[in-house]
């Protein structure tokens, strides 16, 4: 379905490899690219005769999950494709090389406007990374049909850019409307949670438009039913992951303080891989998730037990009001990435 | 069935910890000793208040797979359950706490010696960590039924010990016969390689004893099979691990060299958590193992494709005959382990 136009940057590769003196590198490809990874091994290959090519068969979620400090220190250079950078400091050098999609925006863009509310004067735009490239053509589509259009960038996002687990792109736009260029119901949730604005998805691998609002509700119905199974329970698992970018290591011992203060128990849990069955051997009676925030929304239903975020603790615990739900960020800074 | 008399020495942790002035540790057991994880992270908490304790809820299968690293260099102590140090260097500080079993070694082995041919005047003695604080005393009990008992010790083996991944303390027995005191087929199987004498499984927890011949016998017939079918490969995938244990990273090169060199492809691939659908990704015909050597038999039926040890791939190539079939090892020195 996706048509993803992946210049895989066979050359900038290279130059890196000569300019580090590579011996050994390891390629990291996100789930839905592992299929071409050995035939860019071959093309790598190809122009570095003498480098070691590993390929991470390991599962890779994001730029959160970096192949850093594999293979014992043997590794001069990961490449990460795909996704772009975030602000976090590795032991390993990083080459990101960024996906764009060849998909058509425009269509699934007019469709939105055409059903917007009158009224709907100034809207705000957000897409995610592999759109990004066509950030000022939307604009000037969205502008020429006669409508206002605000961008802006947030903490370690580019200007119209939103990741699944950082919203701050959006947060403060003045705008009547927002229309999400993308195919993932859970960025434009996030962005309706944090804006109470109408939210289009306008979606370029469908090319049509659609209203967040029905799928806002059914995940709110099932967080509520979350949050309150979790309400009877006496002992409570708090996940970390050690992968850089989703290690939440002070709020996961501030979680542990705060549920124990309330009278529970609770028990700290790595895990690098998190899927259900790791958890099997443990008598706890609901999970918080401070690892990637999309795990206990789009995981729930793989889950015995609730697998709630931070923010939802909070309501668990009375100390936040329903009326307040929000979705979990990892906002990486540039000051906390180490 | 199993059981195993653990005394988690709550002691000696607390004395660590003290020694270290850690503050933060995490406990790593294998996963049959998982369920008893939050009991023994409440111990440790009650005599260590201000201790921070994680529970690493991913998968440990020995020594070999130890939480070196985790959470980001925030760990002061690692407490492993269960196994015996390997000669491994690590960059946090490992305690060991080996676990014994209270099974009865005594009823199996006096099955096993009545069972025994005329002319089994000599026995070697070998059994695994869990049963090895009982050695003197099998070897009393054997030496009284009226045989000759020898035991050694290996390349990071006490005397009398053997490792799923370590046959060194077997390999030099002159002997008529052994008597391998454990569970463990796998483990059998590998002395009756190494040795090509009589193997008799003393098994504590059925309290039965049996020749490994019929079991021998049906792996190779596997193992044969695998191997045939791996001679049609024009290309193989040489899995390697991260685990500190498992890595043989030269030796992955070489199996490379060496592929390429018999006119196939050959394609490295890194994979901290190993399993059959990390593999459906790549388009490859065969797959050599250089992580742990028990995955390749153990769970052979689960992976589509062919995945062979080593050895067996000099084997497939031609260049080890099938007579000089062995068990593949990692026989960790203390030189070797950084």
């Amino acid at each position: 379905m996706a048509t993803i136009d992946y210049d895989y940057r066979i050359e900038d590769i290279k130059d890196k490899i000569e300019e580090l003196d590579a011996k050994n590198i390891i390629l990291q490809f996100p789930e839905g690219l592992k299929t071409d990874a050995i035939s860019v091994s071959c093309q790598i290959q190809e122009v570095c005769p003498d480098v070691n090519i590993f390929l991470d068969a390991d599962a890779c979620f994001g730029a959160c999950d970096l192949a850093d400090n594999k293979l014992n220190h043997h590794v001069d250079l990961v490449v990460h494709f795909a996704h772009t950078p975030l602000p976090i400091k590795t032991e390993t050098p990083i080459l990101f090389i960024e996906a764009h999609s060849s998909a058509d925006v425009y269509a699934p863009i007019s469709e939105a406007l055409s059903g917007l509310n009158p009224g709907s004067d100034t809207i705000g735009l957000i897409t995610t990374t592999q759109h990004i490239h066509k950030l000022d053509d939307m604009i000037n589509q969205i502008e020429s049909a006669g409508f206002n259009v605000k961008t802006s960038s947030g903490i370690g996002t580019a200007n119209g850019q939103v990741l699944g687990c950082n919203f701050t792109s959006i947060k403060n736009l003045d705008v009547d409307v927002i229309i999400y260029v993308g195919s993932g119901d859970f960025h434009a949730l996030g962005v309706k949670l944090f804006t109470n604005k109408p939210v289009i998805l306008a979606d370029p691998f469908t090319s049509h438009a659609r209203d967040i609002e029905k799928f806002h509700d059914k995940i709110l119905r099932v967080r509520f039913a979350r949050i309150t199974k979790a309400k009877d329970a006496k002992s409570f698992g708090i996940i970390l992951s050690s992968k850089k970018g989703q290690l939440r290591f002070d709020l996961a011992l501030e979680l542990r303080d705060l549920i124990r203060s309330h009278g529970f128990e609770a028990q700290l849990l790595n895990m690098d891989y998190i899927s259900p069955e790791r958890l099997l051997p443990y008598d706890l009676d609901a999970y918080v998730m401070t690892a990637c925030p999309r795990i206990a929304i789009d995981d729930s239903a793989m889950y015995k037990k609730p697998v709630i975020t931070p923010l939802e603790l909070e309501i668990v615990l009375g100390i936040r009001q329903w009326d307040d739900y929000l979705m979990d960020e990892i906002v990486i800074h540039d000051e906390q990435s180490d």
